[in-house]
């Protein structure tokens, strides 16, 4: 119930609110790429995306969602993609194209679109490129972006305007890193690591040692971050470089925006945090958990892999049970937070009820 | 209780610590430009402000809040503003200009004050101007600031240095986008919108389908975000694009500093959040709502308008009714919360009388 | 137990995964820059970081957890670190150095490391520096950084690439300004200061006074930020400018990654915040506190010195109390938080109870 939605419902299509990319697709062109068939006919046109209930002729919608079956038969859209084994009722004016899964068949074409849309090449200037650093092929450097000393960048990185690549920074092949991303010295990102605006990577961890006089000393922050394969950070996230040794985040990780991950953390793979969610230093967090937006969780701690954690959790202990559910702050198994939040809410007529026990037992004994 | 203060109570006259900006004022011009009416010495002169009980000679103060009255007799600044209809109960040294409401006065001359100040204008260089880009007359363009190609900039537009204009984005007459902002491409943002360092406008919504091996595949964000005219936008706040569609902030809105709004959020007119609040996905929040300091509100619920969220809320419904105050994670009525937050403190005693209440009645069982 | 671990416990050496930064050194240097003893080989020499349990020949160690004695003897460290009073029971492979404090010994060491990696020094270019700005010696001055009107940056400063120094800025020696970080117009810097990326002082306070259609006007900002002497500050924290005067970071204030400090707020001397945390405005913390991550602040009250905070707690009100520990949301005590933590775990288990209770005594009643 408080799992903050991380994951998106695409159950309806939005009309697009700009023109400016509408491209132009037959049903067959679209059918090939699909991998579906045409019911209709193949050589209408479509130029833009619409919601299957506001569909204009030259339109392309789709219907996954049985409860908007009824607009099909309605709809003034062009082309709508459906299920391969979806039964008609009632004749349709539109074309059909009919594919394994609707849903997923919508998700290519976004796919392609925005592959289009980021086709982004070339060097910019001004832009700096130290002398000792590498460039693999077919970089896009955007102009005021920062490359340092014996930096080592992959082929097809696309580094957008004003993002900073530390000295001894690598980047692997088909990274994106988008402007403003700060990437400290000697940080490590893998393949296939996309990055957004704003976020900070290596800098330093929280690490003071308490002194006499009430004033802090600072312990240098000398280890880097490592971020694996295939992983996504949103925007103005802060990742701390480890103290020795490295802050890892595992391979298939998405982390949202504004999260918070201490020095020496490591975070296993295709494990997902929602935005807001903060981890303390040198905690290890298993593969496969999801942890809910504004989780906090402590220093120093272990969590089992495939756990599961509601909005707003404070996790203050190790879990050692796997793939287990658990909520509240500080955090209980999912289902006592939901007896307790229950409970809570009946707290002033509970105490009520026990003044007024009190009495009638008093009453009682005098009574006797 | 528990709102943060998200208004400030300008109730104190802090002085100054830094001299620079001083600009001369007579008494004479300073009551032209408020419409007051001077009483004393139209020609005495002003150059600095000052607490009303700290004053100096060549000094301004105001007097709005009453406690502060007594020093309007003992103050040594030269000129006070004060309320029309102040009754003056002994005589004063200080020349006295009065107004409708010394508070908004005061508010005027901070605004005009800050006019001065920010009178940047002209194209710094280095920096970028797409060749497909347009831009309006009296722009200010800060060294290494970006705009991208198809960018739409309006009149009367100041772009602080390193700040980022994405590809086909419009900005509006008379915004003002500081150091540092990123604007992803395709946003829009109307006239008279402010942006703070460090914001990101227009990031990826966290958007990832979940994948038969435990893996996640992302699923394109090819929406935009469109913020209405009068907007103010706090420091590092993150707003995505929508997947398709929109994520919309609407007219007159104020967010603070460090918010998270997610992918096809809406948020109303007027409506004002504190900072570290956060939004997930596809939530429609009505206008003239008021949302605490890390408040967290889960995705796909409508607010009715004019609700109110206590600090720290956690609201995890769709609340249809309006104008009504809430409280607590999960929330409940702001006065239920008040009552739950009151007993939570007797809780351990409770559970101690009801231990003793047990006790009692197997004794009075047993007696009988 | 709440607590975040804002200090590193750093118990354990992680091994270096880059060998780029390795320098050779010898047990009789080792032992001169540590003013230690050395018993064993003082020619033997060392050029990486190791676990004691991990160590290989060519490599430093260190023992300051007893539980990691027994590794000593089978270690294949070259040189192990140790306390001067360590006696030994049996035979050791490598060389010893014994020091005071093996702990701080090691300190030392890292502090030296980081000395070296971060000798930047010069002005690239392109860069922006006011003609009406003033340099001190010993300037770095990384690309894309800019640096306003009559800013006065003092002596061994450091300022990395893309960072933005707004007009008036005052920087003092030794301070040290990462990537992107963003300092409006008119605050001032003390001495060894550090605020790492993504970090913004000196944006507007949230001050907007509503009007009667509901729709919000805008307050003037016009005050600054001050931050004394060494103070810390994370990545993407926002601190801002005082409506009128000043918001202040006292001296040795060490503040962790994303927190929002409001206008006009001011902090004493050496009270560190972990990550997440928020203040509002106006609001005063004494000197010496520790606040815990994702703890929230309400404005214009007073925080007592020596102030303690669980992470996530909710301060709703002014303490005046010196030195004392809270936790929750609200704050309550330490102590009675616990107890509150654990009666709320029995909450179902008590309600239940209580309509026993009734049950029975409605029974005991009618049996009357």
């Amino acid at each position: 119930m408080l799992i903050w939605c991380i994951f998106i419902h695409l159950c309806k299509i939005f009309k697009f609110r700009e023109q400016r990319y509408m491209i132009r697709f037959t049903a067959a062109e679209l059918s090939l790429l699909l991998n579906g068939v045409v019911e209709g006919n193949p050589d209408i046109a479509v130029s833009e995306l619409a919601k299957i209930e506001e569909g204009t002729p030259g339109s392309l919608s789709f219907l996954a969602n049985p409860k908007y079956l009824p607009h099909l038969y309605t709809t003034e859209s062009s082309i709508v993609i459906v299920n391969k084994d979806l039964a008609l009722t009632a004749e349709v004016k539109c074309t059909l194209i009919r594919v394994d899964d609707a849903y997923s068949a919508f998700s290519v074409l976004l796919e392609k679109y925005n592959t289009i849309k980021q086709n982004k090449s070339g060097i910019e200037q001004p832009s700096y490129i130290s002398q000792s650093a590498t460039v693999g092929d077919n970089l896009y450097l955007g102009a005021f972006a920062y490359i340092g000393n014996n930096a080592k960048i992959g082929k097809n990185v696309k580094i957008y305007p004003q993002a900073f690549i530390g000295d001894n920074v690598t980047v692997g092949d088909n990274s994106v890193i988008y402007a403003g991303v700060k990437i400290y010295s000697d940080c490590v990102l893998g393949k296939n690591v996309v990055i957004h605006s704003g976020t900070v990577v290596g800098s330093d961890g929280f690490g003071f040692a308490p002194q006499a006089d009430g004033s802090y000393s600072k312990v240098a922050q000398i280890g880097n971050v490592v971020i694996e394969d295939d992983v996504e950070i949103g925007a103005n996230t802060t990742i701390d470089r480890a103290t020795m040794g490295s802050t890892v985040i595992g391979k298939g990780v998405k982390l949202d925006n504004l999260i918070q991950v201490a020095h020496n953390v490591e975070i296993g793979q295709n494990t997902v945090m929602a935005a807001q969610a903060g981890v303390s230093g040198s905690t290890k967090i298993g593969e496969n958990c999801i942890i809910g937006g504004q989780v906090g969780i402590v220093g120093h701690i272990n969590i089992a892999k495939g756990s599961q954690f509601g909005a707003q959790s404070g996790i203050h202990k190790s879990i050692t049970e796997e793939n287990k559910k658990w909520n509240g702050s500080p955090i209980v198994p999912y289902l006592s937070s939901l007896k307790t939040i229950n409970s809570l809410s009946h707290l002033p007529e509970l105490e009520r009820k026990i003044h007024e026990l009190e009495k009638t037992i008093k009453e009682l004994k005098e009574g006797k």
